[in-house]
């Protein structure tokens, strides 16, 4: 028994890159990709990822190079996910809507080698090349044309389609010598405003994949549309997924309630991803852009803890939500929120309300768990107790790029993965998100959950949406400052603090309410916190008794 | 991003005994195992599988010791995949239909060091450990009671139920230090008479299980059937599957036609697994067996090419068949016949002469080839030149117990997995199982496929079996003799050979075809097709021209 481990037959690296292949073979007349008119087959855009990888190569890309991409989910954008890693080198995709110095910092941090871009988003990519410091060099620039775009100024010397053509369909991909090779970086977006740079390997991905398509339990050639962009932690797998399960991808340049209604009627969609704020867009949507839905359509929801008020108005236009619960650093969901039968038979607002809960690890998952920040000992599960969510299975990621010390403080040589979300365990083992450890309000010694109080705010009829921070308070340390923005105006401050005294501890209750016609947003749809904070801290300290409004 | 890599949270083994803790949370109400009037809950069987482990550990079993089963489908056979490894010994299912000498020979050689039993085993159990070898230290046996078996003489000092109450239901669990750690070992047992012992780790079993969860799409809380015996390659994965969806395991002790169509019906099964002969036992049932299925209920068949034939008659029930290939040392079915829409609208015959192909690689297989034994390089896709078919992926096991020579000469160093199958690869990439290596008949310097002349023998109306083996000739080496059992009697060799003679090249048609009321069988009900082979051989060599009938 000492004797037998690991032989060459059994220890080829594990790698998601494989299942394009067999795409091929099995669904090779089948849709891949539909982008407006232009439908491609998986024979078709296997051939066009091995081109891409070929033509890298030609270029000089080799193993471990980073190539970045600056695109909305179009065809080229899907053929990336492939087609890089294919040539060896690192797919880094950088979100679209990051102002030019961001972008500029990432190329560079990136040392990235060559940039895919969009005609729409080539002046912020010109901005950003400005913006490099003198004498770094420059990565090449190779423009996507799209049909539906006018061609801006030739920046680029070679196109998409010409870079295609110097490549070969038949090429040999370069596989990863290890499964631990990476394969893909992505710069955290969001409620931080210092992005970093999550490396995944190639065995990362390929089981978040996995794990991914059976926990979701996805069939065979679902009809899949992306309004979940794919620079968002690689759309949470799916990419790679839909190629394991010759799947159609379904593309669209921009998304509002009207391109996906009628996306979903037109291609019979089956599945779709997207942060919570898709799923209010498709409850508010005006009714001259609904179609009808072709069927049940499942979404996977996750990045924010949905209002349970909206789940429950999506699914009574007939959309099957899914709740789960993953972080860049995880490649995908790890938690989700696993139904039961039984609560089928609770009422609406009893199944939203355990909806909105993240839930139980997924099946390729290894442990997750809620853990004292002091002691690192699990949490009491009564659904009460906060502490921050620890995770280790094999997809978490390598770690962050030429950044030791923030790898060293998230990775702990305790085995876990330190997210930064704070959470409870609820008795019946699911866990339940209460905030980003930072977003946490202490108060007199009392932690409040900016998140409880948002669910409040978000139950009162005349708000649309709600973010409470922490505001410097002179006896307490800090107090609940709630921002808001209203459906109607006829709500005063006084009106949603009385609504939140009725339903919540008196210490929980924003001492301060700013309402704002909108609320400041990162590009996935996160309303920006740490944005609101330094509002909150300019304001100055409340004082003892106070009460203030804006 | 040279220094990323590994890390303590992304590098805890990969195994899929976690599956049953994630049930107990998620599912623990839900029931796990029904077997007669007994229904455990997940919560149930996890405490159970803990117990057994800690009990095993108590009992001074230690990590790498092998733990015997001689077990039908029973809860305790269930309990033992994930209770025996729970206690880091490695799982030995013994095929319950060998002989004491052999049994004998497995205990021997996998040094057991305890063997669970079931009470109709007894006698069996207690010759093969009066065949171990004088100072051989016998292993620790354990009765499993069965309610519907009498006791027997005991033998066993101490009973299953016994062994669990010495257990602590919150025991922690023996991980595994290396996903490479050794899991389960089983003797392929079958076509051949030299069964050697093939190793497992927790990283194949894990990979396995999630890709045939994924290749089969099987939804969450499946109700599954337990025809295919857990000591055959462990039940293809499925004891480990069925945990990872939560869904129920029906256990029968026996599987016939009429237990089968009846539980089917009680329990709304939506899944099985069996080897083609199970099908056929479906399809013929008399009309006092069966049942209305209660809905549709998948199959998934491997172990051989089911006779077209058969596979029209199930479906026309209303079964849903799979058709997989893989072998004892993939842990499961590693390929499979994808199907594809268009082919629905061929007629019947078409349909299951594609289905009855093996298929392409599943999605978390990494490649397979068909190769010529002599050159190493890839056979044409033509549909026709034969060549053996090789695998790499993460499932392939760790190697033969002991048998360095046998791992050696299966796992090669070009890092392909040798499967001892003929097959050819169809234009389209679809695999086809034409032989065994050894099964081939090589006529005047011709290969024929055995497998090929069978399927033509089972097209005669009157044909209930054929197996066609070689028989030596003197002039041409080997000729095909065909072994037949009829459904009726008023058929001579002489038709049999008209029949084949009209539909196959002369060289294929069978020289020599032998009657039989019934073939040989192994336990999982393939044709033992070298107990033929030995019969064909005492025959002695055909003459030029002759044809010779029993």
């Amino acid at each position: 028994m000492e004797k037998l481990g690991a032989n060459p037959a059994n220890s080829c690296p594990l790698t998601p890159l494989g299942f394009l292949e067999r795409a091929a073979t099995v669904f090779g007349d089948c849709p891949s990709v539909v982008y407006g008119s232009a439908v491609f087959t998986w024979s078709q855009t296997h051939r066009r990822c091995l081109r891409l990888a070929s033509a890298l190569v030609s270029l000089g890309i080799s193993r471990r190079d980073v190539v970045s991409v600056l695109l909305p989910n179009v065809p080229a954008m899907y053929e990336a996910h492939f087609g890089v890693p294919m040539s060896g080198a690192v797919l880094n995709t950088i979100n679209t809507r990051l102002d030019a110095r961001t972008v500029s910092v990432l190329l560079r941090h990136s040392g990235s080698r060559l940039v895919l871009v969009d005609p729409a988003l080539v002046p912020l990519l010109d901005d950003a090349l400005r913006l490099l410091p003198p004498g770094h060099p420059a990565p090449r620039v190779v423009l996507v044309e799209d049909p539906s775009e006018k061609d801006p100024t030739p920046a680029a010397a070679l196109t998409y389609e010409r870079l295609l053509e110097m490549g070969d369909p038949d090429f040999v991909w370069v596989r990863p010598t290890s499964e631990w090779d990476p394969m893909v970086l992505n710069y955290t977006s969001g409620t931080t405003s210092a992005p970093k740079g999550v490396v995944h390997c190639h065995r990362g991905i390929f089981l978040v994949t996995l794990d991914s398509l059976v926990d979701w339990a996805v069939p065979p050639r679902p009809t899949y549309l992306w309004t979940l962009p794919m620079f968002h932690a690689n759309g949470w797998s799916f990419p790679w997924g839909m190629a394991a399960v010759g799947g159609t991808n379904v593309c669209l340049r921009r998304v509002d309630a009207a391109s996906v209604y009628a996306a979903i009627a037109a291609h019979g969609v089956t599945h779709l991803c997207g942060a919570p704020v898709v799923l209010g867009m498709l409850a508010d949507a005006p009714e001259d852009a609904r179609r009808p839905l072709p069927g049940k359509v499942r979404i996977l929801t996750a990045g924010a803890p949905p209002p349970a008020d909206v789940l429950h108005r999506v699914e009574a236009i007939g959309f099957d939500v899914g709740h789960g619960y993953g972080l860049t650093e995880t490649g995908g969901h790890v938690v989700s929120c696993a139904w039961k039968g039984e609560w089928d038979k609770l009422p609406a607002s009893g199944r939203a309300r355990l909806k909105a809960r993240q839930g139980v690890r997924t099946p390729g998952m290894t442990e997750v768990d809620i853990v004292d920040g002091d002691t690192g000992r699990s949490v009491p599960r009564d659904g009460a107790t906060m502490g921050e969510i620890v995770l280790r299975c094999g997809c978490i990621m390598l770690g962050y790029l030429n950044d030791g010390e923030a790898t060293k403080a998230a990775v702990r040589e305790d085995g876990w993965f330190y997210t930064g979300d704070v959470g409870v365990m609820h008795p019946d083992g699911y866990l339940e998100i209460r905030d980003r450890s930072k977003d946490v309000i202490i108060s007199g010694g009392e932690n409040i959950s900016s998140v409880e109080v948002e669910s409040v705010l978000y139950g009162h009829p005349a708000v649309n949406e709600a973010a409470v921070v922490a505001r410097p308070d002179e006896f307490w340390g800090e107090t609940p400052c709630a921002f808001v923005s209203l459906k109607d105006g006829a709500v005063t401050a006084a009106d949603v603090m009385a609504w939140c005294r009725e339903r919540m501890a008196g210490y929980m209750v924003p001492k301060t309410v700013v309402f704002r016609a909108e609320l400041p947003k990162t590009s996935t749809g996160k309303i920006q916190k740490y944005v609101l904070r330094n509002l909150a801290k300019e304001m100055g300290p409340t004082r003892r008794g106070s009460s203030s409004k804006m």
